[in-house]
C-alpha cells in the first residue's frame, strides 16, 4: 500500500502545482476553534434551518418516487418551473427552459468560467471579491482587470466602461449585484441598466452571481442585472445555500439557450449530473410554499442580527473605523486606518478575545484589503454578536491607537 | 429579458466551442423512449434500490444532527472510516486519511485529471473505454495513446510497456480493473502487479477507476491495482452509483497524502464541497451494515440477469457474433462481423423491435468499435431480458446475413 509521504515521486500538472488554497480556507483551523465567537465563516444560521420541513419533503419524495429519486436522470423539470417562480421574486421573468441546475453556485461559476474564458482572457472583476470568483479566474488562467467598488453605490461603472473601451475582447464582467460578499454593498439601481447596456454594446457577457439578493431587510427588491438583459448576454447564478441550506449543494444558472447545451456537456465531464433526490426534495419544498415562509423567517431574524452588529460597531469600534451598512445579505465590511494590518490582528483576536473574523486581504484579487475585515452576522445570535463586537472592539481600539512600528510588526507576526 | 436565440452575439471559450456531447448522450432520446426494452443505459436496477433503508438513515441523520447535515462542512470523517472498511472488501488496506470524497466518480476522474494532466500530456488509455474517460481526456486537452484489451485477459500490458519505453513523460495510465465498461472484462490477476511495477518504474501514475469491482458473481475477489501500490502512484476511484444509488452523487478517491491537499483546492474551485447530508446518510448506511446486505442482494439478482442474457445470446444471436462473459459488473460487449455497423442498426432495433442498446462506436477513443454493441443486463428483469434479446437477435441475424451494400448503407442511414 501507499507509503503516502509528502514527497511524491510522480509529477503533478501545472494546474495542480500552482493551485493554492484561498487564504480564507487556510485560516479555517484558526477561525473554527471550539469556544470562539466566529464572525468568520459565511455560514447561514443553523438554528434557523428548516430541518423538519425539509425532512417531510425528502420523505414524501422517497415514499412516492423513491426509485426515480435514487436513479440517474436529467435536470428535474418541476425544479426548473419552481425556480422560474423564485426568479419572479427577484423581478426576473425567466423561462424554465433557460434554467440549468448545478451542484451549488460555485459549480455555476466554474462551468460558466469554462463556457466563456480562455487562458489569458481579460475579465473585469471587483478589486475586492468573493474568494470563489478569484479561484475560478485562477483555474481558467484568465487575466483579472480590477475595478473599484464604492461602499454606497457599488461597482464603479465608469471604470468598467473605461476598461471596455481600452481593452479589446474582454471576455466577461463578473458582478455580485446585491449585498456583495465581502463588502455588503449593492450596485446602484440606476447603474444596472447602464451596465447591461455596456455589456451588450461591447459584446462582453456578464456573469451575475446573486446568492444574497432574496435576503433583503430594508427597502423594496431591486431587480438584478438579468432583468435588463436584452440579448442573452447576462448569465445569472443562483444558490440555495443562503436561502435554504448549503449542505444540499444546489444552485442554478439562468442562461441563453445557445449556452445550455454547452453547459450540459461541461458539467457532464465535471460530475455528470446533480442529485435527483436533492432536486426533487427542493422542488417539493418550493411547491409547498415552504421557501416563501422560510425566507420571511430568515429575513426577520437576520435583520435583528444585522442591526445588533451595526449598533455594536458604532458603540465599540474606534472612531477611525468605517463600515458598510448593508440592506441585506450576511456580511459587513469594516475598514481601519491604513497602518492597521488585519491579518496581524487575527491571531490576537482569536487567542486573547476568542473572536474570529476574516482579514480583508483574503478577498483582494490583487492583494488589496489589508486594513479591512469581513464580519458575518448571520451565524451568531444577537447576544453573541453584542459580546463578540465588544471584545473585538478592544483589539481594534488598541490597533488604531498603537501604530505598529517595524519592530513590533515583526514581533506581532511571529 | 433574454431572447435566447441560438445565435448568441457573444463569444464562447475555445473549450466550449469544441465541447461535444458524447454519442451515448446524443442517443439518449432514442434509447429512453417509453415502451422500449432498454439495454442501453448503465443504470442499476431501480427495483432493487434500498429506498426504505436509505430513508431510515436520512431520517436518523436529520433527527440527530440535522443542523450539521444541512450546513457547510469538511469531508465527514466517519464516511472516510466507513470507506476504509469498504476498501478492505476489495483487498486494499487504505488509511481513512487518504480518502477524498467526490460528487460521484466522474468528479473523481475530473479532479484527478486536473491533478495530473496538462494540455497535450500523453496518457495511456484503452482503445475501447468508458465515455466519461474520453470526456475527461478531451477536457484536459490531453493526448490519448490507445492500447488494446483482450476479451479474456484484459489490458495488453506488453503494449503499455512498449508505449512507456517509446514515449517520454507519459503522465498517466487510466484503467478499469474489473468488469470494464463497456467490455465487461477484467485485467488478469497476474498482470496487476506487473502493471503496478511498470507505473513505478516509469514514474507514470495509474488512475484506477473501479465502479464495478464489488459486483462479482463468480470466483473470489481479485484485489485491484491499488493493492500493489508501492509508493502512492496509484490513484483509486470508487463510486456508490452502482453499489447503492446514482441519485446520491457520491464517490471517493484514495490518493497519496501529497495529492490530497491539491485535490481539495481543485474541488473547492469546482463545487466547493460534497453534500454533508448525503455523506452522513451514506456513512450511517454503511455503519449499520446495510451496504453489505444490499450488495449480497444485488449480486444474487444481477447474477441471474447476467446468466439470462448470456443464455439468450447463445440461443438468439448469430453464430458469427462473439461476446464477453463477464464475471461481474453490468455490461456485455458483443462483436459482429466487420461489415456490420451497429450505429446503423440502432434506429431499426428501436423502431421495429422496441429494443435499445449502445453502438460500440460510442466507446472508441479513436473511432473503434463500429461492429460492436454494449448490452446492459442490470436494468431489465430476466423476463424482459429473454424477450429483448430474442427480438434483438432477429435484427442481428438479418444484419449478418444481409451485408449492406453502399446503396443500402446510404438508405439505412437516412
Amino acid at each position: 500500500m501507499s507509503t503516502s509521504t509528502s514527497a511524491w515521486p510522480y509529477r503533478f500538472s501545472r494546474r495542480a502545482t500552482t493551485a493554492r488554497r484561498s487564504l480564507m480556507r487556510e485560516l479555517m483551523p484558526l477561525t473554527t476553534r471550539p469556544g470562539l465567537i466566529s464572525f468568520a465563516g459565511g455560514l447561514p444560521a443553523p438554528d434557523l434551518f428548516p430541518v423538519e420541513d425539509y425532512q417531510i419533503c425528502l420523505d414524501h419524495v422517497l415514499a412516492t418516487e423513491g426509485r426515480r429519486a435514487l436513479q440517474y436522470g436529467p435536470i428535474y423539470p418541476p425544479l426548473k418551473e419552481a425556480l422560474a417562480h423564485v426568479m419572479q421574486w427577484r423581478g426576473v421573468d425567466a423561462n424554465p427552459d433557460d434554467i440549468f441546475i448545478t451542484n451549488g453556485a460555485q459549480q455555476g461559476l466554474s462551468v460558466v468560467g469554462q463556457l466563456l474564458l480562455n487562458p489569458n482572457s481579460p475579465v473585469i472583476v471587483e478589486q475586492i471579491a468573493f474568494t470563489g470568483i478569484g479561484q475560478m479566474i485562477a483555474e481558467r488562467g484568465a487575466m483579472p482587470l480590477t475595478v473599484a467598488t464604492d461602499l454606497e453605490s457599488g461597482l464603479d461603472v465608469d471604470h468598467v466602461e473605461y476598461l471596455l473601451k481600452l481593452i479589446d475582447q474582454v471576455r466577461a464582467i463578473i458582478e455580485v449585484p446585491d449585498f456583495h460578499n465581502p463588502l455588503g454593498v449593492s450596485i446602484a439601481a440606476e447603474s444596472r441598466p447602464r451596465l447591461a447596456e455596456l455589456s451588450q454594446r461591447f459584446r462582453t457577457p456578464i456573469i451575475e452571481d446573486d446568492p444574497y439578493g432574496l435576503l433583503r431587510y430594508e427597502g423594496a427588491n431591486i431587480p438584478p442585472l438579468k432583468a435588463h438583459d436584452a440579448d442573452g448576454g447576462i448569465i445569472y447564478l443562483g444558490s440555495f445555500s443562503k436561502i435554504l441550506a448549503p449542505g444540499l449543494r444546489l444552485g442554478w444558472v439562468v442562461a441563453p439557450k445557445a449556452a445550455l447545451g454547452k453547459l450540459t456537456v461541461i458539467k457532464e465531464s465535471q460530475d455528470l449530473e446533480t442529485s435527483q433526490l436533492a432536486q426533487r426534495a427542493v422542488a417539493e419544498f418550493i411547491q409547498r410554499g415552504l421557501l416563501d415562509t422560510h425566507l420571511e423567517k430568515l429575513k426577520v431574524a437576520y435583520a435583528v442580527r444585522r442591526k445588533t452588529m451595526l449598533d455594536a460597531l458604532a458603540r465599540e469600534f474606534p472612531r477611525e473605523a468605517e463600515w458598510s451598512k448593508p440592506k441585506g445579505g450576511i456580511f459587513i465590511w469594516v475598514t481601519l486606518p491604513d497602518h492597521v494590518n488585519t491579518l496581524d490582528l487575527l491571531p490576537r483576536a482569536v487567542e486573547q478575545e476568542k473572536i474570529a473574523f476574516v482579514p480583508g486581504f483574503a478577498f483582494g484579487i490583487q492583494g488589496q484589503g489589508q486594513s479591512s475585515l469581513r464580519l458575518n452576522f448571520s451565524n451568531a445570535t444577537p447576544e453573541l454578536i453584542e459580546e463578540g463586537i465588544k471584545r473585538l472592539g478592544k483589539i481594534m481600539q488598541e490597533a488604531v491607537s498603537r501604530p505598529l512600528t517595524a519592530d513590533t510588526h515583526t514581533k506581532e507576526r511571529k
